[in-house]
């Protein structure tokens, strides 16, 4: 396996799923995009995230949380919320947010 | 918004959480998943996908389904089945799976 994958701690924990489309004029979206990526990593729960986005802008993230208090307090974090701020007005043409327990899970192949 | 963004019933709902790394080489692979899209739109209590993949061959496939029992049943499918025994010896480097239970969600921006 590559770095792209998240930890797997025991379940449950939770996972914010995010889907987005950009927008055509994302103006400053890249390096804001590096700086929460980064930030994330710094707060308290966090597990990891699994990211990828197409040549369309078409993009999904899914991180994942420890518990659900950590994800109001990553949404919270004043940098973040300047972040989703741009994203409403200037990045985003849609997006969906959805916030997820953990069930179950498994990886592979064997041996990889 | 765009057809890429899946329907968003009321919560709880379920989803599974895909994310792999093609390997190299992935023969076969482009037409069994157009399949398989369109095979699980035809499955009991399916809601509907978003999936993404970059340059790299690293992509996230989020699908959403009613419940539980759902999710296990499109598993065992036949069809999807050999699928799945192709990803584990040929198509994949790595993937992880996992299942969560959609807790609560939003979309936006507001209007668009």
């Amino acid at each position: 396996m590559n770095d792209r994958f998240s930890d797997m701690p025991d379940p449950p924990y939770y996972a914010v799923i995010f889907a987005n489309q950009l927008s055509n004029t994302p103006d400053g979206y890249g390096e804001m995009a590096d700086r929460m990526a980064d930030l994330a990593t710094t707060m308290p729960g966090y597990i990891g995230r699994e990211s990828t986005r197409d040549e369309t802008g078409f993009a999904m993230t899914v991180s994942y949380w420890h518990d659900e208090a950590s994800i109001a307090n990553w949404k919270a974090q004043a940098q973040h919320a300047l972040a989703q701020k741009n994203g409403k007005e200037r990045w985003y043409d849609h997006y969906t947010l959805r916030v997820a327990r953990i069930e179950r899970h498994y990886s592979g192949p064997e041996g990889r």
